[in-house]
């Protein structure tokens, strides 16, 4: 059983190093193209740029300790929700420090929901991002506790045709070259971790399809600038197998915000996905 | 003018230091794919293998200092020819300690051609593996000198198939994802360097494609273990672009080496190869 009343519990911040070959193996694990100078190139012309998604990076050490902290075994987790929150560019070089925080325990009866934020800052203390994570930890529920708020729902507006749609190929190494980024859960390069948890081959890391929405936005509704895209935040609705293509699909909204949509042959892989973007 | 009086000059050991991160991105620069686990994945059973042209890696830096030792432009510098021998298997963790000495400064009229040979250690100074690159020095020649010995040629027997015949997609990003194993050149990743090299985008490093050939001997007459592959020799007849497929052929001779041919559709790019495998 969990214990629900570790909600406020903070870690940290703990110390991300990141370096110019960080960024650049970080994007090409979320697709980005030889001809993305900017996204692959150390020496390109205006400097690297970082992927607003890159966010998720420095998350990753600290969600693995409150995991280790609140006893929870890794294999029952479940990333449910993902949002991202930018309040600067994200530096190519340098330690950035990361803060996480429970923000909630809902008992979803079959499922704890445990909600984390992380808060991450340059080296001087100046905030940089905000994530917030939602993960479902299987067989954690049913204490008959809070149920946790209803997710906002942003619908796609279906009679209309989308203001923007991208389509991007993965590679069969797709997850492969993303894992090098931080999560090295099996579960997205062994075949028999893969079939143990019901999948017939590995699947792509979640956050690697979030990865490649983050550039489809970028480049379908932000003229490739990475500092126009300001939030955006996913429900991780199917998976994702590496080889299978994505298709982004984007609709401005009467406040300015895009519905977004993401989707491979088989199914919608992201859904109830809001961003916000600059001017 | 290049000054031949250094041969023999000799520099190191440098360390290197390899993790199994490093030993993955290598691989899927040279063309791993997900499902060779012992190249890709640190948990493989059996544990994660080090392809043996990974050989090349450590000698970079060392290659590096050597040229600026000698005042070389690396502008000018085209890469002719190159050789591993193993003397065992290679760590996927751990520091490696390579030394590094200018066997040859020939006279090739339009230009100088430097050897350079390279000796590799583990920490406890047992010999992992050699290296030698013949590097042509373009426009540093002329000065009337030794022309060097010709080379060992190894001619493939065309007048039978091959023994082996192992058929290579490279990606678009393949030069991008093989430079973060080090050898950095924008020549591999910037459209205007590529264009004022005389070329029409940019190139696949050699290297690289001696990697991906290594890999099709592994598979074609090594039965994929590494430890079998003892010894390889190319020279760098044509350049791949990335996105080109690469067809690896291997003839088994009298002597039990393999005569190695690599090529493009367009052209012949690994010509004068031979690969000695045991058992």
């Amino acid at each position: 059983m969990i214990d629900a009343s570790r909600v406020g519990l903070t870690l940290g911040p703990m110390d991300h190093r990141v370096t110019w070959r960080d960024v650049i193996l970080y994007h090409l694990g979320i697709g980005a193209r030889a001809s993305d100078l900017h996204l692959v190139w150390e020496g390109a012309p205006g400097g690297l740029q970082v992927c607003p998604s890159y966010a998720v990076i420095p998350a990753f050490q600290p969600f693995f300790h409150v995991l280790k902290e609140l006893k929870i075994d890794l294999r029952t987790v479940l990333h449910g929700e993902e949002a991202i929150r930018l309040h600067g560019p994200i530096p190519a070089q340098g330690v950035l420090k990361t803060t996480v925080r429970v923000a909630g325990i809902y008992d979803k009866k079959k499922a704890a929901l445990v909600v984390l934020e992380t808060r991450t800052t340059d080296e001087a203390g100046t905030a940089l991002f905000d994530t917030r994570a939602s993960l479902f930890c299987r067989g954690l529920g049913g204490w008959g506790g809070d149920p946790g708020p209803k997710a906002e729902s942003v619908p796609v507006p279906r009679d209309r045709a989308p203001d923007f749609e991208i389509s991007q190929r993965t590679i069969e190494e797709q997850a492969a070259l993303y894992r090098l980024s931080g999560d090295v859960n099996p579960l997205h390069i062994d075949p028999e971790t893969a079939k143990a948890a019901g999948f017939p081959k590995p699947i792509l890391h979640g956050l690697c399809t979030f990865g490649f929405a983050t550039r489809a936005i970028l480049e379908g509704a932000c003229g490739g600038e990475v500092h126009r895209l300001k939030a955006f935040q996913v429900r991780f609705a199917d998976v994702v197998f590496p080889g299978e293509r994505i298709t982004t699909r984007g609709w401005k909204l009467e406040d300015g915000r895009y519905a977004v949509q993401a989707e491979t042959k088989r199914a919608v892989v992201l859904s109830h996905a809001v961003a916000e973007v600059e001017g």
